[in-house]
């Protein structure tokens, strides 16, 4: 069965630990990285441990991701998302794939600071898969050989400021400020019968209470699989790496219509992010201080739970 | 004066030595990336050593930039580069950040293996720069305290294949192939004294003896202080960690002009980027298996030479 871990700070320390009803068993051992507890706790070790010392609640959460494993990212990965962003899911051409500088990796509990220069502030909830080995060679990867290769799950918020992410062209910066990209709470690590739950996990998220977005993973457009494939064979990926596989339609980014990029096309590069800015200056939807976005992912069959991350904006200080 | 170091396998250990006269004075200690060395041996500590023991012959090259550092690279940032990619360098209006894959970097003589499934790979010199220290707030960084955040500089070629890179909008996975960044050979430490010399680099890049980029860093449209600045203020630094300046024209891609490129956003994607293939497919400068690309940064009065990358093309095992 799959097992929920946490990686928390309790007195100080930074402990690893097993979740099961609210209460903690501390993993023995020193973990610095996603790497060394992954690689020195099988799943099946882990699962025979039951001695449960602490409340979840007198921990600190620490993001399971720690910040020198690689931060991969896909985009336009769900079929809805792809539609809504003028694309054709059916005519797949190409598995979109960029980075986030990990030192935008945060705790799920932490504030998300809106920088002073960035107005369109965006959220993107996003199922992260954990690697559990390292590959440093072209793989075939399958559903049946999944698991040699995904340790677990996380969820992640890809938070994006539109206005420096999608007028420069390369996501990186705009994806990549401090704080925009919390993780976990808990790292789900699965047992090789898991695995087909993958494809069956429901993603929400919310701000203020309501509703922005709401899919399922079966929606994915380019599967796990074929991604590791493919990545096999660009480059190194290494244990404890972190793949956030794309966000579902419910963003506040609006993208003008496959006709209005034409006509944009024509006019000079200055008024065509004119006026792309002032489209999205109409959308009420974009994150300012005080919003409370909150996002969850678990399995229909209550199996899965990968916890329920909370973030409230806060403005950069001056 | 500047101070030449190299990352270097001898009798099976890797190590790091001072160079000067072909002659190698090996620096005591063992320092595992970058950060390590660096932050053990400033360059005025490094300056009394001499005791050359070793030929340059002797010993085997290792990249002076270590996979675990991060690998930064800013794009269209040499004026005739921008003009010939239909832009403007005087209408400065960002700067474009993307990232690399660490595993695609190889020592300064690696083969550079084309993947079966590319077409056409191309070859970007760059200057790379060296932080010497961590960086976690935004900084205001001036060509007046610049030595205090850079500690040298190398050779980089950010070789990429344009038919992944360009139709994919997202830089990193064309780039990020294995052997495509040869960092070296020599990691070149400034004194305080040397820094104006950063703006009077001259890069030369030739195929098969024929020079195909020759200009000078004096030509930066983004230079390292305003480019540090900026970036201190999304994300951290970490000492060791690799900035790649951008490459001047002369590179194998011919982009459309921005008629052309107005016209062509009027036809279907797929067309689109058919045409776009089918340019690139009239460059013969596209490299292959066997060709051999020679790298080198020298500063006019010779006191900075990063020395000279040379690689063979290779085309990937089958």
């Amino acid at each position: 069965m799959a097992l929920h871990v946490l990686h928390y700070r309790h007195h100080g320390r930074a402990q690893w630990g097993v979740v099961a009803n609210g209460a903690i068993t501390p993993v023995p051992g020193e973990f610095k990285t996603t790497a060394e507890f992954i690689e020195a706790n099988p799943v099946e070790r882990l699962a025979v441990l039951s001695d449960p010392m602490l409340s979840e609640s007198e921990v600190q959460w620490l993001s399971p991701v720690t910040a020198n494993q690689q931060f991969i990212c896909q985009g336009a990965n769900y079929r809805q998302h792809m539609i809504e962003s003028g694309m054709d899911p059916d005519v797949k051409k190409f598995n979109m794939i960029f980075t986030k500088a990990t030192s935008c990796i945060v705790p799920a509990d932490s504030p998300v600071v809106k920088p002073n220069e960035v107005q369109f502030l965006d959220y993107e909830i996003e199922l992260g898969l954990v690697l559990k080995r390292d590959v440093t060679s072209r793989q075939t990867v399958t559903d049946g050989n999944l698991h040699d290769y995904i340790a677990g799950a996380v969820i992640v918020n890809d938070y994006s400021a539109r206005d420096i992410q999608i007028p420069q062209m390369q996501f990186y910066k705009g994806k990549s400020y401090r704080t925009f990209g919390p993780v976990g709470p808990y790292l789900c690590l699965f047992e090789r019968h898991d695995m087909p739950n993958l494809k069956d996990l429901d993603l929400t998220l919310t701000v203020n209470g309501t509703v922005r977005q709401s899919d399922s993973t079966a929606n994915l457009v380019y599967g796990p699989a074929e991604t590791l494939t493919e990545l096999s064979g660009v480059h190194d990926l290494r244990t404890g790496d972190l793949l956030a596989t794309g966000t579902p339609a419910g963003c506040a980014l609006t993208i003008p219509s496959p006709e209005k990029q034409r006509a944009a096309a024509q006019l000079p590069e200055a008024e065509k992010w004119r006026l792309f800015l002032k489209m999205q200056e109409e959308r009420p939807q974009y994150l300012r201080a005080g919003d409370v976005v909150e996002a969850h992912i678990v399995s229909r069959d209550g199996s899965i739970d990968l916890g329920v991350q909370r973030n409230v904006v806060v403005d950069e200080a001056e």
